[in-house]
């Protein structure tokens, strides 16, 4: 751990950084509020930290019409947060954002969670790195509200998650499989809170033992890098039956994508973006998009489909040589 | 897949073969009714198989009184269900049966899973391998009821299982860390119905998730070798909260093992047995055995301490060249 430096010492110059943060993807079918992904589609925050309490916030990109530019904006929010916890609050009162957005909102990939982390990462970095990567995966879990998300793009890679004692762990590993993420992005958001509100308290024994052995089962044959075991692994009972109701032809959309080659296929997030896992040499990724699109389509929803891969490097600084400025 | 053989075309003398198949251990902590391993004390069956309708069947061991040796036995039944699904049955309508049972019954420590793994193991050798190793998972499966013991008997290691429209798959693999097994074996057996009656039907959600979690991350963990993952990873909410009344100072023997430098401790199976998982570099094996049999004393519950390491052969052929006698 950094010795906490004098941050008032800091020379005006060395007060702006940029970071990237990946998309992310949490449950993947059966790792419901644990298992989560980070992949390479990216947020971009230009952060400069000011004395004085002034705010300019810009953003481009996707919603960039519908974020906030004050005091409700998300990722001063989280900076806020950081400065507070690291007792700079009283240091700089103010910021300077840029936001360059290429995650769409509300859809399941894990937006708000690239704004709480791009911005602890980038004022902890200006800062002189006072957290190490574990204090920030606590504070970007207690701003969001859990770690299906932040933790793996803080991490990135495959991530499992796990609260203990109010403590979050995350094993992150990168699979041997080499894995390409087919997203649909439906024309519609969903507000998480809605697509929560579909769950139930309770549910029977039997639907949590069916997710525990295909969770476990798709940690270790990604790890392993074995296909085959994949076959029902990305199958899930205790939340994506509950919330096909709000996404119109979901299990059609997940029929066309195995029929067309996907390893499987899951909600991502808490919807509606759907997303199809196929292995790379399989090379089925534009089949797979194309069928997944027509299925939503024959349900009249639009969506615009994104090939991904993996991101393994999580959230990083851009101008790692920010001291020097 | 072995073309099926002309059965009665073989000699007397090809009738006759030993098997030897290791206990296990169920759940493994969060993985219930998923995740379970092979464990280095065995059971080991000789079976001749017999034209005429005549039984033999005899025990040493391990409850050798208590063991039906008629039309009951488990292992006889097994046989006789393998049998007849291979259209053997006509064939072969007796058997000799020699056990020599290491494996504690109705402890935890899968010892009628060794018995029908055992008979259907060895008929089918006999019968020169009609049934392959999926196919043997599945018949182990519909006789026991549940993959979870059966198929680390089979497949050795630690295995995750799970069963999709009526199918069992079972993925094994040997964990990077080195692990001992530590087990209590209390001096009074538990029905694996008494214990399952205990559970509840329908659970909390968010146990279902804490199980996820943690069965995720005890897969990942031990695959890849990562010990501190492994500090809350055999956690469980979803049986042993509920089965611990069934089982004197449970709590108290899973703080012990743990103060003595265990990675983790569960229920094996249903219990009565507790299991403690430790690092073979640690040696700390026989201070965590002395310390959980103190605080079951504490109890007033004799137990038996057993040092075991993982089996990763599962049910093996002892005269392979039987077919040569």
């Amino acid at each position: 751990m950094v010795m906490k430096m004098n941050y008032s010492s800091q020379n005006e110059k060395s007060h702006t950084i940029r970071v990237r943060v990946p998309g992310t993807s949490a449950n993947c079918g059966p790792g419901f509020d644990c298992i989560g992904l980070a992949c390479t589609i990216y947020n971009d925050l230009q952060l400069t930290l000011l004395r004085e309490p002034k705010l300019i916030i810009e953003t481009t990109g996707e919603g960039a019409n519908n974020i906030p530019t004050d005091d409700r904006n998300i990722v001063w929010r989280s900076i806020r947060t950081l400065l507070e916890r690291v007792d700079a609050a009283d240091i700089f009162k103010g910021a300077i954002i840029h936001m360059e957005n290429h995650i769409p909102l509300s859809r399941g990939l894990g937006s708000s969670a690239a704004a709480i982390v791009a911005g602890i990462k980038a004022a902890n970095a200006i800062l002189d790195n006072p957290l190490n990567r574990t204090e920030l995966l606590k504070l970007a879990t207690d701003i969001e509200g859990h770690p299906d998300n932040v933790a793996p793009a803080l991490f990135g890679g495959m991530t499992v998650s796990v609260v203990s004692k109010g403590q979050v762990q995350t094993f992150s590993f990168v699979p041997k499989l080499r894995l390409k993420l087919v997203v649909a992005v439906p024309d519609f958001p969903l507000s998480t809170r809605m697509a929560r509100q579909v769950l139930p308290k309770e549910i029977p024994m039997k639907d949590a033992i069916f997710n525990i052995g295909r969770a476990s089962m798709l940690i270790g044959a990604l790890i392993k890098g074995k296909e085959r075991f994949l076959q029902n692994a990305f199958e899930d009972a205790l939340h994506q039956p509950y919330r096909a109701e709000l996404i119109p032809g979901m299990q059609d959309v997940f029929d066309a994508a195995k029929n067309a080659g996907a390893l499987g296929v899951a909600m991502s997030g808490a919807g509606p973006c759907l997303i199809a896992f196929t292995s790379e040499k399989s090379r089925v990724e534009h089949e797979v998009a194309s069928s997944m699109a027509q299925a939503f389509l024959n349900h009249d929803v639009r969506t615009k489909s994104l090939i991904l891969a993996l991101d393994i490097r999580g959230a990083v600084v851009l101008n790692g040589d920010y001291r020097e400025d």
